[in-house]
């Protein structure tokens, strides 16, 4: 991994190429000889915010150093349909040996920062959109930084970084306020405890209990929802709330839940179901 | 991995855990007591073809082999709303530890899984579904598992074992017939080599040149498709003929596809964008 | 590492045990024959915290998992000179192959429990005593565990699971209020924004700011420090106070700051420089 | 590894980082712009002998290569309070991020160098100081450099490169003359074969059986101690005499060692308790 | 893996350097100053075709990148005796380290490179010779390039690329027919079927099951091995025909073999019983 | 790897198997069903010193757990023609894909070890037969263990537990006094010091240095080489002589070098030229 941009992880690179490559690209080492120089360009079939040029660009670096990637927009960019990204020159071979991956990584994460954007422009900047630990195993960083370069912001990483405490803790710790007493009894100073409350009761119990941070899962939008807001608002001011369950990225629907006054709206759908993004290479060699 | 199940990946799935649990699920370790047992249900709480529980199953014994987990349906069934899917009995902090990674798996497994029973499904027999390259990166032999779960076939797993010689190929290569004998002359003599044709002229020049197999991109459903395949099958009747490009999931392009006399209908869409499949887990300690 | 005791790191004991074993341990395959058994007691030569006996099991079990190990004591007791901590029975070349290293863990991390315990003594309960990133490359966990073991807290475990904004951090950023406005803006909602000042101008900024913890870095203990904790206390009395520079590990100095109000005390001490204890090896073979 | 200078283990510096750095310095990224720029100065804030500088460069180096390190005094030399050690230069993202990592890996191995320096001094030149076994797992061999650079010697580096037959070798093997026996008859022939002794009577039977080394454990300074050197010396003047036990870190106790004519004293105390040396890091941006 | 040249694989050689030089290679460090440089000719003491100059580049890479390696004849040249392979010219302390380990690898491929050759000249140019999976555990792609360069082609890489129905398989799975349909049923649909054949009437069963390739085991090269290509090549001539068993690297045998019509001879001694080629390194200091 | 039994590495085993089955083995799980249960026997079709049975189990034991190895013979047997060497006996696929892997090691080892034993019974029992460094890169633990077997001792392991000065590292050192001189300066005192001497100038050198041990490079057997020994033999008996070069594998040689007085003959040849023993795995299905 790159200790300053956690999140772009060569070693994860490595074993993506790894596993498309195996023994050996068979079809491009008979067709191709071994000299032959190419240029190519990177292209967005469809409108998108753009995320993991450099991804890319690692990719091609690692199949070979002698492939110069120019990336032609910033990460981050919302673009048109049939907008090309970056070029890419250098050895033909390695160019159509690395592309699948390439390929792969910016079509997912494309789609996961799209997706992202669109969520967050539902929000009128009402509310923070964040993602979940939905994500796909092995990608999780990778997909948080989609949601970042969507405009959304993120949750928690692990397990290790962040107290939630979930309707199954509650079962299994005994209540809403042993929870959280015992999460503050153990976890060092610099972590607020959240906890999820599926009823108001709860939510009161929460507040008793001294929660900093509320998640209000799978209220109905209409009654419970700003009803536990108002509760929260008026008891602990300070406490953060946190709305999910049954959002989805319907826009309408996030707008709502954006108005009812949570500071955040967390979507697994960010991460976990969205479409990828068609980006295609096109390519001349010289 | 397994040796004699290669799709079960130790090592892909301890990675996941280590991914998601970090130094520590601290919510879990306070708020549950060591010792405290539990029982649980894994639910579809949406109808799905499931695939993926032998990976909850270890998922599980990483995180405590001390959990008993039984499963309820069979790999590959297509089940109901709501349908228990396994149970799991054992130490409470484990079951909750592992929760997030194994759902994660079994929800993207299942909606992959069911995306192709219904691509399968639309083809009435007249020809195969099969998988792409456009695979998460790390799932690849996950992901491949999910489709014949689903009914569908694979493809080639990678770069490696199987010759396609695609449109860039053949530009780097200086046309079919020499992309054809290079490929031929190289690989070894259990491989076949099959070459993508855009157009009409491509694919006799591919029959010329003696390809084993041609695959069909993105060719006009009503009118250069059914020709290809004429042209082939009259030509070199046992050349094996593969469509793809444009189709996606709707099932009537894919009938219509299938119903034009290609054998295999390769589609990215099985792997690279069908929706998770929502699976929750029920916790009921004792 | 155990999932659900994740200071329990199999692999790093792994690599230990390579380390010192390397290629063979020459001289017991050469002295001992292969069948010999035996029985040994690992004994605390001088009073101590115990802290590490999972290891030394775990140690045994990897060397040989016909060695069964016997606990005699609890983790984390305080044991007088010359106590018997364990007992080892199974095949004697085991036993001698793993000794050294059970016991560089064993001596290490009961070393730090010491430590850690007479700073917590001295204390008299008037604040915590926690750990620091003073630790050895490698065995944080571990060495985090041992602080438990000894009655101590822990701090953040690194640089991702906790914000805490130094010296070199305000100079970098530009003054405390800008440092602790870009962390709010940047970290994730379950993160307390915590903040080092060698000054009470830098408290008052500190306070201003909003800043969730403020450490108060070597400031004088007879005069700074209670004026600092005094201003806290007076404007914000539920921020976070934590004390540490120039402690050490002397019990009057510790008594003096826990005394003056603060809530944590941070002691590198107890990690980079705890004596190791004698603990030895008694072996009779049978 | 480094294959010319085997201590530089840059895949023991990157788990350190990892280790320390996790997912992200959450803190650094948030509160310092990505192209600030900045210089920094190490600086040993006690004498102390240095050893460990040519590691703060690849931490360095691994966390970002633009930043640029020059060491301003040589490893091994004896510094005075205050005196810088080195000078970065470069993105100081990069050495906030690794500046912990570096200092602990400095201040353990100064403060090991400066321990075995005062050791030899004590010597008076009369016998060699080398290190034991005792080390921290997973950094012998950066210890054992640190013991060079302070002047000591290395004994063997593990199990597998020297032989040492110890007491619990001895009553497993069925005695003296035997072990010797068993290890020349099974080790190469470019090993020499020691032994501990602890009594007159086993050091007489080390000399029958032909030992090329004795080593005298734990004997009476006054009285044992000489008397077993004498009789070595007498009977075979060309063993090795190496006296361990109970001498620790003293200098008058290692005088009388080294006076009373043994080759080696090998004192565990100098990598298992030596106590760090306080370094630290002096930052301005620029 | 370098992902170009899948076979010159940059773990292994490191691997290997870690084998032969572990904590380091104290002769060299003891014996020669750390600045002196030298210049070294890497010599083939007898004829061989030569293979692995890109190995010893490799190795010497990573034992000190301020080594230059020149190659002085090109990867497959068939040399005479006493032939310079390459210059070496840097610091002498890594030429010395890197040594043994760089003709180890050269020495065993260029033994592989030489037999295949001879091999292939007994064809007289009437066969193709290829190798087996009877090769060196974790040298077989660095094995199958040296088959390369000796003028031989591959045969499958692994049980994954190929399918080839052995006597067991049949045996195990209940005939030759079903063995062919299952392996058909299964695999992709550019995966060729090969079956093994003992005798004449298994020839003809897998003629009648479709096989596309026929592997022709262990006949009688004077009357059963010709009747089985004119059986083959009368049905169905396109099929390839592979003879294997008892063939070893005799010219005269090879010749017979070749004549007989068969496509491919599969030769397990071309790797693992390949005598080493003499190759050593004549060292001069400057 | 075991660190009781360092030569049984797993990891090695299973890269093994890695390397051969890749993403599986297509052909056995197409052609056999996942239940059916065979026996199989081991078989040496030639006779030969057996090798490598506990690897034969590691090798199954790690395709399946199920797979129940009984060995007929004890490892280090000199066995005849077609022995029965071990039967199998669980799961027909996984005995039928670890089946490869297990015969390519136990083939060679048994090769090694074959070979080593003629040698060792050409000496008469007047010289020890050891190996040298020139062994399979990956495999030297393993290629040491089978001379072992064979009846043969070992040199070092490697370049860091054993001090052996070659005639480039006199050159780059400046002569035989000098290499002597620093080697016995740097390295610990359980080292012994060997040089190679190609003339009887530098064996005079050499004893006049002081070397532990001599080897003799190359010497003329009927000249040179006795009257090195002769020289040796006076001047300082203890002196350990080691001849090398030019020996070969041929009795006659071996035997004249063995009367030469010498105390080791060390053969690269056993490793790195040893013929594989053709074993077999005779399968019958149940």
């Amino acid at each position: 991994m790159s200790f300053t941009d956690p999140w772009l992880d060569s070693a994860l690179i490595a074993a993506a190429l790894r596993e498309d490559i195996g023994r050996g690209d068979i079809t491009t080492l008979a067709c191709v000889l071994a000299g032959t120089q190419a240029r190519a360009r990177i292209v967005a079939r469809r409108s998108c915010v753009v995320a993991g040029l450099p991804i890319v660009a690692e990719v091609m670096r690692q199949v070979d150093p002698a492939i110069v990637v120019e990336t032609l927009v910033a990460e981050g960019a919302l673009v048109a349909d049939d907008t090309p990204l970056a070029t890419l020159a250098g050895p033909a071979r390695g160019i159509l040996t690395g592309e699948r991956v390439a390929l792969n990584f910016l079509g997912r994460l494309s789609g996961i920062a799209t997706q992202t954007h669109w969520c967050v422009q539902a929000t009128g900047g009402k509310a923070r959109i964040v993602d979940t630990r939905k994500t796909t195993p092995g990608l999780r960083a990778l997909e948080k930084y989609a949601v970042r370069m969507g405009g959304g912001r993120n949750h928690r990483f692990g397990l290790d970084d962040g107290v939630l405490i979930k309707d199954n803790h509650i079962i299994a710790s005994g209540g809403v306020a042993r929870a959280v007493a015992n999460a503050r009894a153990s976890v060092h100073h610099l972590a607020r405890v959240e906890i999820e409350c599926d009823t108001l009761a709860q939510v009161r119990e929460a507040l008793d209990a001294g929660a900093d941070a509320i998640l209000l899962d799978n209220m109905d939008l209409s009654s419970t929802l700003p009803e536990a807001v108002a509760i929260i608002r008026q008891a602990r001011p300070a406490t953060i709330i946190e709305a999910s369950g049954n959002i989805g990225t319907d826009p309408q629907r996030i707008a709502r839940v954006a108005s009812s006054g949570v500071d955040l709206i967390s979507i697994g759908a960010l991460t976990h179901s969205a479409p990828t993004v068609d980006v295609g290479l096109d390519f001349n060699p010289r």
